[in-house]
């Protein structure tokens, strides 16, 4: 039985690029294949609990702009909550959503209250799961919202909270695998620092690296089968976040031996804090072998902080994919759309508009992505470019079978004198203009 | 027998804080005693040789600015510029420099003739060395200037490049031990990309593992006792440096087995423009143990390029020189100005001016940071804010001693319900106010 | 009677630079004189009510830290809100306050119910005012923090919201005027747009310039003898704010005829958030005849958003004052700290401490300016920068006594031939580093 | 005849969406009407003969990457560099391009011999554009690339600056009319400063204003036709540029009396470094009354620096050219590319390759921004949103009709109590992809 948040809104459907209704498809068509795989399999999108269904519309200049009827701390509410997420998914067509403990139960007085509630909205959870057959792209823990967490979760000064943290960490595992959920995030929103003037940075590091080893010692030992993933910022709330962005977790990880065991879900939004184009960062996990998935909302340029809006420019957004579909597609990740409304964006409706917009785009990119990819319209050129590299004497220096006096001595002889190559970027960025 | 470019200016004496004498420190005074080591020998002080002998004040809006006598392309033209340079060392009392090939020797027509031309100038800079006393800090290759560098040199997609660059840092080094240079530093200004679309990540950088290691093999071969150096710098001139930041450069060195060879040195303005602080970059070398020298130059904040001004905020400075000395004070590193003039400061008396200041600068800095540690101003609240870590069961979190599931069951056991404690940054800032 | 908020502090003192209280003054003596004028006098110091005793210390990704008896929206909150607030005053000896509507009173249903509400509490400021002799510097209305302005209040496509709007001003000036506040000030938090999708640019300048109009015209009528100013923020919460920055506002005002009527109120973290440094914000007001007042809080250059914290680099600061004192100093506005404590600051004394220091650097800030003001240390090298201006034929080519042509003619006929001259910039860095 | 540096590639012609020559067009199509009007005198293309002619590819870590056959100063290289612009004019079949004094004239040794070597020229010109009826879209001087105006053209400290300025600018504005020119451009690049610590804001801002005036005085006297520009830039090369972006320059046009004289040209790049998007300063000129021209060259958001690079988002150019048409369209201006290639794109055949995206992409966004201008795709949403204004007691509040105590007065009369609307930014973006 509806809830009603939602009218008398239908299933939104496929139109065709020609429809101009606001409440359907113009691209994303589930069942289209792209490369031999339906759109939905390779897309998966997720819609985000925190953003669609908790964020009040607030800003650090406002109160709340978004009156939902479920806006209260309690068991019902978070019920009420449920119903309409469910309903939502439905409407949209997606097949994943992704939740914090904290936007989906009400808050307890302690630990063991928080625990139980988790594992009374888990269970309904589960049974909206099979009622429906969404399924749940990833879990998460928020170790970032309530004030016990204000000085960072594992890197906490006060090894209290660091237990505190573990333990709920624990919860959410249990709670991410009760449900099938096929990845497992962490996001260290307060894992960084004020200011270095209180800080021991060595120490916070060790303890983030031991933090995240308990994490991966407890995957292994219940044989949770989804993926551990971090998802780099570099900053906001903090002035500093210890997860900066791909370059940064990578060399976290293989300092603390576990390079093999986690990957990363990357933010366009956090992409660009960072200093990276989105596609940067996706090809940088790819070449280091840490990509995991994405979180597919876009930063506006010109604020400096998170905006976390829906994407909708189709041109960057082909060339995510295009890296996405490089790397071999997503394995357990997906699109998840970590996407809050304008907070003028008031109606309901409007829900669905910023979501359909944003699955619209990211149809749009696959396409072009993927026409690229047949094309080898970009690969070609590329594997032509550094075609100088299978010739042996080039070969022997990158493995080893030159030493820096025997290239020297090869370039003394044959008298080496490079000269430069066109490097083509214009011609490389009107092809792409082709597809998009 | 003198040049005559610096007219009759003597050399610069230290006259105290109540000089108002331009030509004169009034912080710096080398013998003084700070932390039981006189200040020459903490701050190890570097004058650049590009900056302040090469380059002619151009912009990209604007040519040359400055006219000195040796702007030309010849040996006589190298030598002059060689005897102004170890005057100004002398007159300023600079008990280094810092070179790369490119600014000492004429550009030759093919890698013979640059080698010829180095060793050439090598041998009139160590009779130079010899008479003077001036030490060489250290020794760098410009691999990003001349056109052959234009997309990137060990990184290059032409391996013919790549050959060019290893040899000419084979002569790099080659000079840099015969001169007794302290350290070998590469900056990878070219090590990047301007577009993903050409770009094969994943070779370039190994590409750029495989050339390091070439290097450092190299240095144990020969016997090279100084240390070898990264420069990281997020952008610019490329759209995308690989030796983004030091955290970025810890990853790379973890990946390609370096982390116990190379370290980094740190640039003020490289920092910014990487969204860090300086000090932010020097205490995570320090917790990295990559540690290894300073580039003493500031950023305009409110420019987004490298402005490679002399440094001039001492509150800044101090904060600096603390993490240097916290971590133990330069080895074999030191503080070299990566700085140049502005465009418009066109007389030769405004060299030694923007010297001096920075020089002051810096000793004002580094006698706060020595106060600061000498009290324990910061150290003593840092260690009191964690130390509830050394208890037995925090101790166990950290060191494996505890499971996940083991510290659920203690946080529920003993109900763990952390309260938040004051972070006292104000405080912590108003601590430092007292020593800058 | 004390509240007992702030414990057993007593009243904070002056104690000289070798004090290390940190519950006392080290600069800030107020009887001290400066250039003729007591410390206090030319300060002015103001503390902002919302940062102080409203703002809960929550952020984007987190909620309330701080914990304060009077966090409830009642009368009786707000009275003893007000009793701490000005035993805060006196504690730090600070002559000036300033608030918004919102941060004094309980919300009321409608406008009926937020202006008794307000008046209520004036006329309890007023008792206060009188017992303390604390002022008021400036009055505000909070235009952007309830839903009904989120599009806007001046500015918003409907008519009742301005209507609503410009009647809740004219209640923050009446109570402005009953309380003798010396300047009244408009924050356009709101008036500006998240989208140009939706936005009508020319009516909405046209809605700002009229509501402007009306303000100023109710002033004269009522005799309010204050200034009425300007604050200018280039964005947050806004995508971009119509009050962008001093140039910006200076057209405003001369596209709707107030260029005299009304001033700017310069915070030094809006400056950097527009791409500018403090000091050019100050020296441009001062060149357009419509500087008024400061807020004395900084951003950090690192985030890209408004930080609001107490400002604590002094060589910034001596420049800041430098050029308020260069304008005349102030004359009915002041320093305020519209600056609030880092949430894990969350004891009371913090909230002393915070001040303190402010206070404490902004005493040395001015101190340095007044010293160079006097030793005209950088007024007589730019008098001399600039003394070719002096001559009949360059005098002529200002006033309008040359036509092109006639330049023109003379320059072929001197062959008029410049020659650079250096512009000394390190030189006079090293001048203020004197004075710092 | 032909100077054969294109080698044997013919005039580029249009073969539509499905071509994949990379030297013809596939949306650009001079003859297609839109909006009632060709292309070609909607967009009004013109080429930059400085970045395209005389750029040598340096940056500021690296020289000349571009290897050209009049890349010397002299009256010979001169020419054959203008046979090659116009052929290049011809082969891309451009109707316009734009020049400096200093790309097109070799520099002599005064103001005279640069006044004899530019009429040379310009005759060598006006018989090009006769032959082959490309125009000239606007000219302009070059007042910052030599070393005499490092420190200012019209706000150098020293008179004779201004003078020579001021002749040189009379000599480019004779230039201009001579060509049938159909705009004067003032670019301030040195018009700005370093540091506030050697600058009199105040009397350089006069200096500014009192040049301006006499640029236009002399238009009016000689009865050139065209518009005068100032094309805006909030940084780089300086620090700070007094023509920081539309409201300053509005500001300053108020100042000087001449908001009805002059106009701006706005460049996408110069946008992005004031903070801004494309389309506010757009809209703000449109809404200002002060649209001119456009340069349609973006800047990469990742560098911190103007690049100069072809346009190729297409939907950001879509809105881009929705304000031109919103605003009426070009009148004198046009759509010039200040663009050049990266300095890697070293061919021949690369220039073209740059202009033909360039011009394909603005052709797509022209398109796609006349057809949501004929299906008032967001100017019918816009006046729904505002409509509200339409009513009596609206009008009043705008037209100073009420007072502030009267509208007041109706507040309290009518309980004015605004409810908050959906501002629907997502579906308007979601509406704007359906064009682009
Ligand atoms: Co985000
Ligand atoms: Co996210
Ligand atoms: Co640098
Ligand atoms: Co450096
Ligand atoms: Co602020
Ligand atoms: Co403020
Ligand atoms: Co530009
Ligand atoms: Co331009």
């Amino acid at each position: 039985m509806s809830t009603g948040f939602f009218g008398d809104i239908a299933k939104i459907k496929y139109e065709g690029p020609e429809s101009t209704n606001p409440l359907a498809f113009r691209h994303y068509n589930p069942d289209d294949v792209v490369l031999g795989k339906r759109m939905e399999d390779h897309l998966r999108f997720a819609v985000a609990y925190w953003h669609t269904f908790v964020w009040p519309g607030g800003d650090p200049f406002g109160g709340q702009t978004f009156e939902r009827p479920w806006f209260k701390d309690s068991m019902e509410a978070a019920k009420l909550k449920a119903d309409v997420a469910f309903e939502f998914f439905q409407l949209l067509g997606v097949p994943y959503y992704c939740f914090h403990d904290a936007d989906v139960r009400p808050e307890g007085r302690n630990f063991a209250e928080n625990t139980s509630n988790l594992n009374a909205i888990v269970d309904y959870f589960a049974g909206k799961q099979g009622e429906t057959g969404v399924k749940l792209l990833w879990g998460t823990a928020n170790l970032f919202s309530n004030r016990r967490f204000m000085a960072g979760a594992a890197t906490n000064p006060d090894p209290d909270v660091f237990a505190f943290a573990a333990a709920t960490v624990k919860t959410c595992i249990d709670a991410t695998q009760r449900l099938d959920g096929e990845n497992y995030v962490l996001w260290g929103g307060r894992e960084g620092y004020e200011t270095l003037l209180n800080t021991d940075l060595k120490r916070e590091l060790d303890q983030l690296g031991r933090f995240l080893n308990l994490v991966v010692e407890y995957k292994h030992r219940i044989g949770f089968k989804g993926t551990i993933l971090i998802e780099p910022k570099p900053q906001e709330p903090t002035k500093h976040q210890y997860d900066y962005d791909v370059a940064t977790v990578y060399g976290f990880l293989k300092r603390y031996g576990l390079e093999n065991e986690v990957k990363v879900n990357i933010e366009q939004g956090h992409a660009i804090l960072a200093g990276h184009s989105f596609e940067h960062e996706l090809a940088l996990a790819n070449a280091l072998g840490i990509f995991g998935s994405i979180d597919m909302n876009r930063n506006d340029y010109q604020s400096g902080w998170d905006t976390d809006q829906f994407p909708n420019n189709v041109p960057e957004m082909a060339l995510a994919y295009y890296h996405v579909l490089a790397g071999g597609g997503f394995k357990t990740g997906g699109t998840n759309f970590d996407a809050k409304l304008r907070r003028q964006s008031i109606d309901p409706e409007d829900l669905l508009i910023g979501h359909i917009g944003g699955m619209d785009c990211c149809a749009r990119g696959l396409k072009a992505a993927a026409k690229m990819i047949e094309d080898k319209a970009l690969s070609a050129p590329l594997e032509a470019r550094y075609a100088g590299w299978n010739v042996p004497e080039a070969k022997k220096m990158l493995d080893g079978g030159f030493s820096l006096e025997e290239i020297e001595a090869w370039v003394l002889k044959s008298d080496v004198n490079p000269q430069p190559k066109s490097g083509r970027q214009e011609l490389l960025e009107n092809v792409v203009n082709r597809y998009v």
